[in-house]
């Protein structure tokens, strides 16, 4: 993509509301635009990023056998009346009603929805397990939106939903997502602990939170510093000092960012809302449930809070907007914008996401636009090009080094 | 992906309320489901079939040199002040007030949005042209909403709009915007006109709708019998047998699904809402925008409408939602499940696309499922596969073709 015809506006200074090193690079490097409190535009280079979270997750699900839908924002009041749950959500539903004065929620997440699409087929035991999911945007009016897309009002979530005869089945299935989920975190390169947490509002019997360890987190996790036992704080109230209560080592505290949250609901919607099967003895039983959610905009914060310097973002390869920043630094010297522009068709050619610094702008600025962009190499047509040279820099690295132009592809 | 894994409700009836072709076979071939009037979850299949629509909007759209980005549903009322569209716009948009009492839209499009988050940016005529899109839900309180997706009330579409500092560079990408269009509905294989339109409500100099020839369509189109000139009657009021206005020709009427629709809005945004850019000579002019919508879910029910028989749904190739639907006629015969399987697995490594029916279900209701559903090849594994021999069947062609297992790859 040519960057003089795209649309990166980078800022020297971060606008005041920022206060986390994430939603103020977000800003300034041109990822994200507030349109009001909580609520974002995602602009090319926040959407490409996204695009590829998105990837890794979808992959990772499919993988277990999950399928993908998409359900509606606009949800019928008369299915969170079957819940009990339109009279119990409070001011963080948004609600609105139509031109005929009926309500509506703005879905801050779709157990409603879901139980509502699958209760009429999933009417024998033959039909399950059956796993959907779905990328799609939640509304939640939060009392006090902050950190940028951290604690957003409209953002992009993950959410999948299962569905079992057994608990045997829903136990199965909750594993195989928890294994889904570390893959996904890992290829998300984050450092992530999974910890005992409330089912809280949800209902059901079991859950666990994945927590990215991080200081700016909003959770207070307990964890052994010598096994595997963590805790939201809110489940094993301890005190650091603590013997462990698996018997293993002391407690120590840390603040987590929630990024994922899978759940055993049981029967809770599945009762309410008369989602029955007829099982192997031709007797009606609830469907058991399991959800499963991922911040799909929260993951993409928590990776920049993980990985950034002094100046600017330093995207992890697999999560980067391109693969390659290629600078021209005088566009209007012919042999540095044809080298360029060679480079650019071939880069293209071979499928290798580039973003083409062609605009006529002070080196200076090209190179800060650059770090603070932190795509991981930078290759830079520059006079060098009169012997052939041309520069690469990894953003995570120091020193630049010298190459010749056809050697460059050997460099990425 | 395996049928017995996935979530394909087919219906032997439609509901009730479905009227025309494309509403019956969405709901009956288990793409579609409704939630409320107007409002739809888009199931497994039906999802892939829209994300296969929206890949080639993407490819034509960055082959002109257009980049992505997202922007929200919630939208500040006050930048629809700004453009005096608040008022103007009517019950059709949908309203809603946040926890603090302030007033948002839910987007029925994104003029006013654009415009705020460019026009701090497009400070200088060096920053343009520049061409942006999104591929979004709106959301527009429809009257009547009807026909499925054709006129629902949240709903899929893609928005672009340009930038420019003249009337030339406006002109030339609309023309770009033109020829995208072409070539995106030309890969949908849909039977379209362009037609000179209204711009209506939205403003602006000049409009051209892309209408899908079709008898269900709620336009009424005049045309020429022997030339290009073509119109919506809302322009030019014409009469079967008038002499086309052209010279060329006399008047036919015929029915149109609107598809696309592509304005020159000119200054009208930025001038209200000022976004202002300085010129080559250091005078201040409002920034001229172009904007460009497709209906992206109603694509889907044209290009159904188009592409149907008395059996089901016959997806053109590129749009299917699989490439491939192998039938194994009965799993519980080893000889048939390992060879299926086989190549199942053969087709998933070759990226072949395959649904994968291994229920336990009649052969009937196989044949019938893949019919309605109206992948473009069929193959079958049953008793022939003793000799090794399989069933080609394709969707368009009423004759079975038997060959070997080994060969099958050679008849896709």
């Amino acid at each position: 993509m040519k960057q003089s015809l795209t649309f990166i506006p980078t800022l020297r200074e971060a606008p005041k509301e920022a206060e986390i090193a994430s939603h103020k690079l977000l800003l300034r490097a041109g990822f994200i635009k507030q349109i009001a409190a909580g609520v974002y535009t995602y602009l090319p280079l926040g959407l490409r990023v996204l695009r590829k979270i998105e990837s890794i997750i979808r992959e990772e699900l499919e993988a277990i056998g999950c399928s993908e839908l998409l359900m509606p924002a606009m949800q019928p009041a008369e299915l969170w009346k079957e819940s009990g749950r339109w009279d119990d959500y409070g001011q963080t539903m948004m609600r609105m009603k139509d031109r005929h004065d009926r309500d509506f929620a703005l879905g801050p997440t779709h157990e409603e929805v879901i139980t509502y699409v699958i209760r009429d087929y999933l009417n024998s035991y033959k039909k399950m397990p059956l796993a959907l999911y779905q990328i799609q945007t939640k509304f939640r009016d939060e009392l006090r939106p902050r950190f940028g897309l951290m604690r957003g009002r409209e953002f992009v979530m993950k959410d999948a939903y299962s569905f079992h005869t057994n608990e045997e089945s829903l136990d199965e299935w909750y594993q195989n997502f928890k294994q889904a989920y570390i893959n996904i975190f890992d290829r998300c390169k984050l450092e992530f602990r999974m910890v005992d947490a409330d089912n809280g509002d949800m209902g059901g019997s079991e859950s666990t939170e994945f927590m990215v360890l991080n200081k700016i987190g909003e959770d207070t996790i307990v964890y052994s510093d010598s096994s595997d036992f963590a805790s939201n704080i809110e489940v094993h109230n301890l005190e650091e000092g603590a013997k462990s209560p698996d018997g293993n080592g002391t407690i120590k505290h840390a603040k987590g960012i929630e990024v994922g949250h899978v759940f055993k609901l049981g029967a809770k919607y599945s009762e309410k809302m008369n989602a029955m099967f007829i099982n192997e003895n031709q007797k009606r039983h609830p469907v058991l449930m399991g959800c499963y959610g991922i911040g799909v905009s929260r993951v993409m914060m928590a990776i920049i809070e993980q990985y950034n310097d002094e100046n600017g973002i330093v995207w992890p390869k697999e999560l980067a907007p391109f693969d390659v920043h290629l600078i021209c630094i005088d566009p209007r010297k012919d042999e540095q914008s044809q080298a360029a522009e060679k480079l650019y068709n071939e880069f293209m050619k071979n499928k290798i996401d580039v973003l083409y610094d062609d605009r006529r702008e002070r080196p200076g600025v090209k190179f800060s636009d650059a770090d603070l962009i932190g795509i991981p190499v930078r290759i830079t047509v520059g006079r060098g090009i009169k012997d052939g040279k041309v520069e690469v820099k990894y953003r995570n690295r120091d020193e630049v080094i010298e190459v010749d132009i056809d050697e460059v592809k050997n460099n990425l």
